[in-house]
């Protein structure tokens, strides 16, 4: 956002957090333009009620160091370079000395911040013996359980930190991730990252509902995220949930689905349909008329027979209702899978919730064992991760931590 | 582009075919704009002087099947296929039948076409024993020589038939790819497939230069587009080169090159300018100051140094200057590379010309031995294609092979 001597204005859902522009930093290059940007400070972390961006670079890092006063370090270099970044500045001041390397990478010179937001969490795994951490550890943080089915390999699981980084640019959060890990080099390295996208909105035109690679509107039920009262309900860590560090914070859980897309390309529209509970064109429910209309679980055929069928995804998602989580997934698409030689493409699904233990799991429990979909899916790989409450200027993300 | 009851109108630059939206087709969908269609007939295929779009996917694919007439027959099915997703339409005619499997996967539904082209080719392999064609081989057609330094791997390498989809959405090349695999279902099957991006149009908002993952200005020296002439010269294949089905075509080299992009992090600035022997924020060669600026490559330094350094990576592929290729590159970014633990990001270098032995093979052949460049990449994958001519209405892609 910085213009050449000009003043950038933020604009953002969150309005906090009001960083002044340094004029002069981008010497002649094109300033980014300052309308597509989403503030870096606030109450709670952007990347989670704010609305999806089109694109994800979800990265996973392990720490390296055993020096315990490492990792603050490392979390408030990150911050600066994350708060940096959302506003289109590069990671570092620029250094008029050509006889070291450059602050910056350089890939996201001149582009906009094309609403770059950090998600930044850290797993059970953080709070072992190796930092003195274990007393500090959330109660509702913990490795997920297996479950039935599950076929995940070890190199798309886990992770000491686990940032979601989005963008509507690909190359704008690249950048992002490939700083952190630069900025990371000697006390932290990448151990998974997956890139994820959905329809461009220039493609979509509409707020339509993205499809996902199965060809369904995905996201239709999840909770409003404008709803802010809903939202402490599913999403943010209460005070009566937690005594610290966690409050304000959310838990994601990453499970990377592979979609047998082969498979599902063979099943009839009305299989497909069932599988889900909803049609495809419209995305209304089995039994409804439009997209939004509400889910009919109790409806039956003149045959006395559910019309959502009783495995439907929908209904074993739903459950009884009474546990929402909300999702923030993107497709993902990776190539040929040398071990199976298909397409080895699918869904990254992410979501927050305030207790996974308490929301996800029981709902991935019910799906793992009865879910018409398992025919068509695999879950890959996973990972949980505690994501810190927001950062104020001056702070530095997870700072409650230590 | 075909609108529930109205008339789609063919926007694009090579203005060629002219085909009837068939009204109806979308029973209620959202309707695609029609704004962002680029024609898929015309003398000669799209994707190759069609400025870059967004995003590729690169697919090559093997054929399975062992009967010569089952090729013809994949290509026209492909050929109608591509030419209505081209138009934003589903693959195939929608059936009323919900008892059969959905002529369409669906998750471009509602999407623009999004400048969505294909550029279909086919490699050296397929002019071998299995199916009679080896009389029909190209004489420019041959399976590229092994390079100092490269480090190819089977899985990112060559292919029966490959093709090049680009789209300003990721998700309607990633849905193109998956119909044609999907057409081709007992006749070929995909051997690999590379996604790539560069920032999008509206991160940068001007049409300036993109960046590649160095951090650098890439495709400044790519020869003009729009003059017919030099694209005669350099890209499309003349009457004098080729007796056959060649005319009008061109033959399209993909490397996927791996940029080690944690030791370019380390480089200084000097020297990562000296490489490429251009300056990083503006692009200008070296000496100059501005990034169109003649590269100069005699100019010499007070102390009678070349200013251009002699390893610099625009002196050894410029050469003598006599022979030019067109380069049409990707970044690209797959998580982290297994073997070596690091990210496995880089060029999917894409370049199209009428020789590739003329062109493309001294270029590399000087470059794997000199450039200063080879100190952060290597070659991993690699493959050659003559892409065939242009297709008319009425007819289908390759069919000069038959
Ligand atoms: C590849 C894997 C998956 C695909 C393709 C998928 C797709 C869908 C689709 C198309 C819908 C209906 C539209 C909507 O409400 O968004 C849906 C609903 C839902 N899904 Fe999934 N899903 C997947 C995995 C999961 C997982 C792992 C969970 C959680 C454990 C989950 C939880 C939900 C929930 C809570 C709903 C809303 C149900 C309701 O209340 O109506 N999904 N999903
Ligand atoms: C990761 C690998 C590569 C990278 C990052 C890269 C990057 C660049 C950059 C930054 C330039 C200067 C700007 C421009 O004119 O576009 C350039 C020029 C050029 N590159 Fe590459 N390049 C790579 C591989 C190759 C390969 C494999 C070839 C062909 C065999 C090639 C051929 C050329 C040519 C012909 C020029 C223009 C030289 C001139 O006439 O000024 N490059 N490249």
């Amino acid at each position: 956002m910085a213009g050449v001597g000009g003043l950038g204005l933020l604009v953002g859902s969150a309005g906090v957090g009001s960083v002044l522009a340094e004029s002069g930093m981008w010497r002649g290059r094109t300033a980014p333009r300052s309308n597509e940007q989403i503030p870096f400070h606030g109450d709670v972390q952007a990347g989670i009620v704010t609305p999806s961006q089109n694109f994800v670079c979800f990265a996973a890092f392990d720490l390296i160091t055993t020096r315990a006063e490492d990792l603050p370090v490392l979390l408030r270099k990150w911050t600066d370079a994350a708060a940096r970044m959302t506003e289109g500045r590069p990671v570092g001041d620029e250094n008029s000395n050509p006889n070291l390397p450059p602050a910056d990478t350089g890939e996201a010179f001149g582009l906009s911040p094309s609403k770059l937001t950090f998600t930044f969490g850290v797993g059970p795994a953080l709070f072992d013996s190796r930092f003195g951490l274990a007393a500090k550890r959330p109660s509702a943080l913990g490795e997920l359980p297996r479950f039935p089915g599950d076929q995940l390999r070890a190199e798309w699981c886990g992770g000491d930190i686990g940032v979601q980084v989005c963008a509507d640019d690909l190359q704008v959060a690249f950048h992002a991730v490939r700083n952190l890990a630069r900025i990371a080099r000697g006390t932290a390295v990448l151990r998974w990252t997956q890139e994820g996208f959905q329809r461009t909105a220039a493609a979509s035109g509409s707020g339509d509902t993205p499809r996902n690679l199965l060809g369904f509107k995905d996201g239709t039920a999840n909770p409003d995220t404008k709803d802010a009262k809903l939202m402490n309900q599913v999403v943010w860590v209460q005070p009566s949930d937690e005594q610290g560090w966690m409050r304000g914070g959310s838990y994601m859980v990453v499970r990377r689905i592979r979609i047998r897309v082969e498979v599902w390309d063979r099943t009839h529209l009305n299989e497909q349909e069932a599988t889900f509970g909803r049609h495809r064109d419209s995305g209304a429910p089995l039994g409804a008329k439009s997209e939004f209309d509400p889910v009919q679980l109790d409806a039956k055929t003149a045959a006395g027979d559910p019309v959502i069928p009783v495995n439907a995804h929908v209904r074993i998602a739903r459950g009884d209702g009474s546990m929402q989580i909300l999702r923030r997934s993107y497709s993902y698409s990776s190539g040929i899978d040398r071990q199976t030689g298909q397409l080895d493409a699918g869904l990254l699904f992410i979501s927050y919730q305030r207790d996974p233990f308490k929301q996800f799991v029981p709902m991935q429990q019910r799906l793992a064992k009865m879910d018409a979909l398992n025919e068509y899916i695999s879950h890959v790989g996973s990972a949980v991760f505690a994501c810190f409450p927001g950062v104020q200027p001056g702070g530095y993300i997870g700072e409650g931590l230590f």
